[in-house]
């Protein structure tokens, strides 16, 4: 495994007591090092060798929406490093902001290691509550109240999802051979019909402002109306010109799947109705809201054509796209009767769904591992050599 | 505690990766196993010495209806192994199967080393949901999706409860010197009346299940209607008449304790009405709901004799026979009116009640240790021999 | 760091497998003991060095009404000693006793170390819970069902607040220089205005209860009908007349604060009402609490002017007593309209009160560290010599 370490001794990054909130926050070299010390971990794990770098130390997570799939993965990486996890379950219905989030954020660091926090409901809210966090605990470490600064790591918001893409990218380096591969390659990021409501914009958000930077042609499709966040979608743009790839964008998911190599078909609801909610949500407005729900429901039942069917996956590359989801899917015919994807698709890419969703673990423990061990490489080295068991 | 290591070294056993759904899906062997390294855990932790044996990794608990004791008893075993807990509370109106459990299972347990499961409330879908689970783990492994296979353990279903019962076995070997001794032996499993409605069967189809296998006189006695699932008693007969000893089954409390060396009498809803219960929840009728209740409670109160007072207790061998109970007992006048056992038998066996229980934690924790452990007699030998002291 | 070992060599302690329900049910030398411990393990923590003591071993928490600041103080020092958590939500509208509540904590105890519970909701019910639950495991303890004793660890209750009022200590020593420059210091325990209702006596009680112990000169003032227990009251009179400080109890907000070296304005609800609520809850009259609620609302407002302000502030000690609270602070104009402390005044002290809270876990730490460690000053110095990494 000293592949990961020479890969390793490359980069030139500065994760050490810093937080994860947006990938496009992090140098190229820094999204390597994660993807490599995931692999890594992962390849530890595999061994059934440990990966366990604390003594004893607490992993706070925050979920202010229900989570189980991320809630195990934030807990399974934390126990594989030797972390402790502790809940702090906020599903509220109203938005603590100010003084109350830096009196909590403090209260409950004065131990901690890392803060995971995952909150995507209200748009303008996720990654502005994780900055106050995360200034929080600078402040209070910076003004000696606490004598380590626990790292915030974002685990879905209403602009990305880190742990999610990531993921997906080491699923990408593991098909194509290497990052290096992707260059050139088609992703088409699209929607996808679902019969349920106000799914985030969090992934395609996190897709485009990931793969943008790998030199891929990346094909972003969606109704007229159901937009992203503009600033994101310019700075994908940005990133394409600069990594020699591109961004083209349209409304039709036949266009993006022609000769894709990737594809990303997944519902989200429109950037306008998600600010009109969070609106709502704050005013308090039931009627409103249940309201905006049936628009926005009858509005999706227009786009009923946007599944990923056996039809389209034909017009990909070879007719062979890798097909990816962050999961859970509404499959057509099982989760519901008329989804994001065609059963018989869904079947063929179950195992290499699940694969896809088996690095966010690891991709988690990366970013506590580079935030908090000072010397990784030298760490991971000796993790190697230690070799001990997970199993005695 | 050498005799611990030579009783092992006597049992073949194929439990390594392994779940542990039934007691009768084991061997006699794998019985003696399980029995044999609880018993020997529990001197280590006695003594103040560690049982550790997992440098890291995760159980996890799935509990789709309330528990206190089983909780903690879970997470006592997985602490004491040196594994982190995580728990899915899943207590739900509408029941999950098919695509989701299979997901769902996948997704929560690519670091997992354990899953314990309680799913009492549906006849006929407990122990299915836990065999959908096992099976998606299973087929996960097999295709490489997990590295390694999380075992499944039953902590409570609709057919079995074999940490309980296994506890009250170890109970039983503990009072009367060992397992031989209790050929032999007449023990009355029988229902007895309580307040409430809706008791799981899993405690006496789990006792009848268990205790025909050694040789013992299982005497199961209830109120017409009140019977167990057949195939669980035709099993249990069958298995008395291979091991020498004998099931009778009868509609007399006086009957089943007469000379009864050992006494276990508990509630149960009867089969038909749990049958029933299950149809009306999954169509979700509410008011269907209340009214079997209603007349289940007219209907058990018809048989209020049924109560273990110090008059049957008296008929017992010598009076003085074992009195057992899972916990919690309905015990006249103090948690109820008229319940299952009168104050002063209860308050006689309290002692022995809680010593009951208290084995529950080391048979779950020798399971655990039994499927994740591949040399487990060598590795109860390197425990007892570093005397590692569990507070340093 | 041998000054902490020094230190603790000249205390006479029977902590040791016992319980920590109020601070004068110790010797001030076990106080001493407590304040000392916890002192050297926050300085190992803040070296980065690992405080662990426990190889495995569960730590309970048992809350009976939300928590989140406490729930994480009781988590981070568990995790840093090296016990696992397990919670135990009862957040309950009944109050349990008697044989539920014995059999329960035995229940759980099986392997447990420690019991920390918080029950301030019910005057005459919180303390004499923890009281039940600490016979229960001393009883199962002697009667031989538990091999070891978990301690019973005071997370608040109607009567004190140890946990709290021992960090506070800890300020004030770091303050203050030592708790013997403690001696002839005014301390201001008082009432303040809050718009919310039914705050619990436990910290105005537990301070009177443990700075009377240090020859302070403790001012207590409320408005009348706002009284604390009277007995706590009787006992911090006792305490302060051995000590050579002095208790006085007034009706005056400014007579409190006049020359005082430290103020801790903070709002409570009258002795009379939390008994009165008591009734009404045992009888679930929900109409009688409302009432009781307006009521009380009501009575609080007529005493708008309890706020600790900057006219108030000035009138202390050089103008610049320390400020203390246990947080959440009502702060008038941040978190309500009017509350107990003008905005500046917080905003001057809010480092001071965040160090002020960020001394709790490494009490609790001590707390579990001398009930469960046998020979404390010999583990403290192994501790210390060792100075293992808490990060590799």
């Amino acid at each position: 495994m000293n592949h990961f370490i020479n890969e390793l001794m490359d980069y030139r990054t500065a994760l050490f007591n810093t937080d994860f909130l947006l990938t496009w926050d992090h140098s190229d070299d820094e999204i390597h090092a994660v993807l490599t010390v995931a692999g890594c971990l992962k390849e530890l794990h595999c061994q059934g060798k440990s990966c366990r770098v604390f003594d004893t130390g607490l992993a706070i997570s925050i979920f202010r929406d229900n989570s189980t799939r991320t809630r195990f993965s934030f807990a399974s990486a934390a126990n594989a490093l030797g972390l402790g996890v502790s809940e702090l379950d906020e599903v509220k219905s109203h938005i603590a902001h100010g003084e109350t989030v830096r009196e909590t954020a403090t209260m409950i660091s004065f131990l901690a290691e890392v803060i995971g926090i995952r909150d995507d409901m209200y748009l303008g809210e996720g990654n502005r509550y994780m900055r106050e966090v995360a200034a929080a605990v600078e402040e209070g470490h910076a003004r000696g109240v606490l004598h380590q600064r626990p790292s915030v790591i974002n685990l879905q918001c209403d602009i990305d999802h880190p742990t999610q893409t990531l993921a997906d990218l080491m699923q990408l380096k593991a098909q194509f051979g290497s990052l290096e591969s992707l260059r050139g390659r088609k992703i088409a990021m699209t929607w996808a019909y679902s019969p349920s409501y106000g799914k985030p914009l969090s992934v395609p958000q996190g897709i485009i402002g990931l793969m943008t930077r790998f030199g891929m042609d990346v094909s972003l499709a969606h109704p007229e109306g159901y937009e992203l966040i503009p600033d994101v979608v310019e700075r994908a743009r940005e990133q394409a010109r600069m990594s020699g790839g591109s961004l083209t964008v349209s409304n039709s998911m036949e266009e993006a799947f022609a000769a894709a190599d990737i594809v990303y078909p997944k519902s989200w609801a429109p950037f306008h109705v998600m600010q009109k909610r969070t609106g709502l949500l704050q005013k308090g407005d039931r009627p409103g809201l249940a309201e905006l729900e049936r628009q926005c429901l009858v509005e999706n039942a227009r786009h009923l054509s946007w599944e990923c069917d056996e039809k389209k996956m034909a017009a990909t590359k070879g007719g062979k796209a890798l097909y990816m989801h962050c999961l859970p899917a509404d499959i057509s015919g099982v989760s519901c009767k008329e989804g994001e994807v065609a059963a018989s698709v869904f079947d063929r890419y179950r195992d290499l769904l699940y694969r896809e969703a088996g690095y966010k673990p690891y991709v988690i423990a990366a970013m506590i591992f580079l935030s908090k061990v000072k010397q990784p490489m030298d760490r991971l080295m000796r993790l190697l050599e230690a070799g001990r068991p997970r199993v005695f």
